[in-house]
């Protein structure tokens, strides 16, 4: 199967959509300050984005709300106040300059850059398990990425039930590496951020410029739930952390009987769900609050058909020899 | 040499000093749940004390100003206005719950928990190289606990300058383990601290009891210096990260011409100090806003004299082959 679509002329890399992911907040400050605008991305159009200024300059997650939940069609389109969380207001902003999401004004293309304390490798997480652009960007990264571990992780949610500022764009993904902790730049993830995202730009500038992506299969990681700690019924404060067999280990199967959790007095509680499957975001620190120890996913193999761009998207002198099959 | 000491009848276990440094603010609820008490420490009474609360509550370091740095005789003696920071308030509250500071009435003992985000291991922190109370401690660590590597620190400031909790105690240390994120709990790091508290209720029991502890050698690192980011002179942003050969690798000694930082667009910096140096708290998340990417230490070796309780701080009807001598 060969599927082309249209090419993609305006990128918008994003970062410090949370304020303490400093990877990509240091990143797209590099951004701004060398201005990679067109070279980058080949023909396309490169804008860089401080998402959540204010939050960045405090170091912190966000300020009243999680700016990375208030992309909804609803909280988008919702009435506003003056007494709105300051996210709120930054997300409509953003979702003027970028999108509006769902239109044919949208940027073509978002990359929104994320840390995790988890040991999540490099991921790309999308919404979609059939946006070939997202799919094949995620293979070529696996490709040219060897000595990290490269997934990609699937919300199924829909256009309607997107939260994050990555589904404004016409196709859109977070890159999110970890471990670093929030708050700290580390080298060693910044450096992979940075190719993972030098990568990306040059998927998009050699499909618009006409490559053949070939088709073939990959692996998908489809969130299938999620564990909260164990909490104190009246504080709410949790009562076990994330086991020491399970810590770090983000996406090894975890099976029946498991362990899962050490309590603070140091007994170990296992996984008693029945079915065998993928933990990630193990010990994520922004979700303690969000009542997330870990989410869970199953694995599946999707297969990616060949992609290449519309005839109509390439430049008027262009001539490849498969397209003159 | 062999030197006798008062016995240590009241001990301090502070946690949350910092709110987000959460393997200590987890084991001192621990303890205010399971309420150790008297037999944790002998005869001694142990008082948890979650230091900070507002800041726990809201999982930060602090709200107004770094609790930690609170403790010197001049902050805890000025005058103090209804406009103060919430820490300078709370910290005359644990002054005079567990000091004051420099008086009779003082605890005997203060071990004040925390975090780090560098590869710390366990370390001592105090403020002598000759209080043999905390020496012979750290001593007792080393030896029961030959899986973490445990050192001491020696922060060179008097009585009056000494700026910490644990400085309100006759003596005091800081146990900080390390690498955690801050706003996370790994269970590795949380049970290397509750073993490490555990082991120093031990020692004062065997200390009030009679016990003698051999004297002799032990390093201690004194810091001598601190080495800030480079910064841009107009934003102070960073302009680099720690190199990833140095990242990781505190108290490896750190030699002229080691890499230190690595410039965000890929350019290698290097020490330029002229002695080989102990480099630690090495990329320590708190320490951005205090311009401290690391601190660099002398290692030198201290003797430790023989170490025993005064006799008149054992029980009426002890007696001891080494005291019958």
């Amino acid at each position: 199967m060969e599927v082309r679509l249209p090419r993609l002329s305006r990128v918008a890399v994003c970062g410090g959509t949370h304020g303490n992911e400093l990877s990509g907040v240091y990143l797209v400050r590099e951004l701004l300050r060398t201005a990679p605008g067109a070279e980058a991305g080949g023909d396309a159009s490169v804008q860089a984005v401080l998402s959540n200024p204010r939050a960045t300059q405090l170091c912190r997650r966000y300020l009243d709300t999680d700016l990375n939940r208030c992309f909804t069609r609803a909280a988008l389109n919702g009435p506003v106040s003056d007494a709105a969380p300051y996210e709120m207001t930054r997300a409509r902003e953003l979702d003027a300059q970028l999108g509006p999401k769902g239109s044919e004004r949208a940027v073509d293309l978002v990359c929104d850059l994320h840390n995790s304390t988890s040991n999540m490798g490099l991921c790309v997480i999308a919404y979609s398990d059939c946006d070939w652009i997202c799919l094949h960007i995620f293979r070529y990264l696996q490709r040219q990425m060897p000595n990290i571990p490269v997934r990609y992780i699937h919300f199924d949610l829909s256009d309607e039930e997107s939260f994050s500022l990555d589904s404004v764009g016409k196709h859109g993904f977070a890159l999110e590496i970890g471990p670093q902790p929030h708050g700290v730049v580390r080298s060693n993830i910044y450096t992979a951020m940075k190719e993972g995202l030098q990568h990306t730009l040059d998927w998009v500038r050699l499909f618009n410029s006409g490559t053949v992506f070939d088709g073939g299969p990959a692996d998908v990681f489809t969130m299938a739930g999620h564990v909260d700690y164990p909490r104190d019924g009246d504080t709410r404060n949790i009562t076990a952390a994330i086991h020491p067999h399970l810590q770090d280990r983000d996406f090894c199967l975890l099976l029946p009987e498991d362990p899962v959790f050490q309590t603070l007095s140091g007994q170990t509680l296992r996984y008693k769900g029945g079915e065998p499957l993928y933990p990630f975001f193990i010990n994520e620190c922004a979700y303690y609050e969000k009542g997330v120890a870990l989410y869970l996913a199953r694995k599946r193999s999707v297969t990616l058909p060949t992609l290449r761009v519309h005839k109509e998207g390439l430049p008027a002198n262009f001539v490849s020899e498969k397209e003159e099959e």
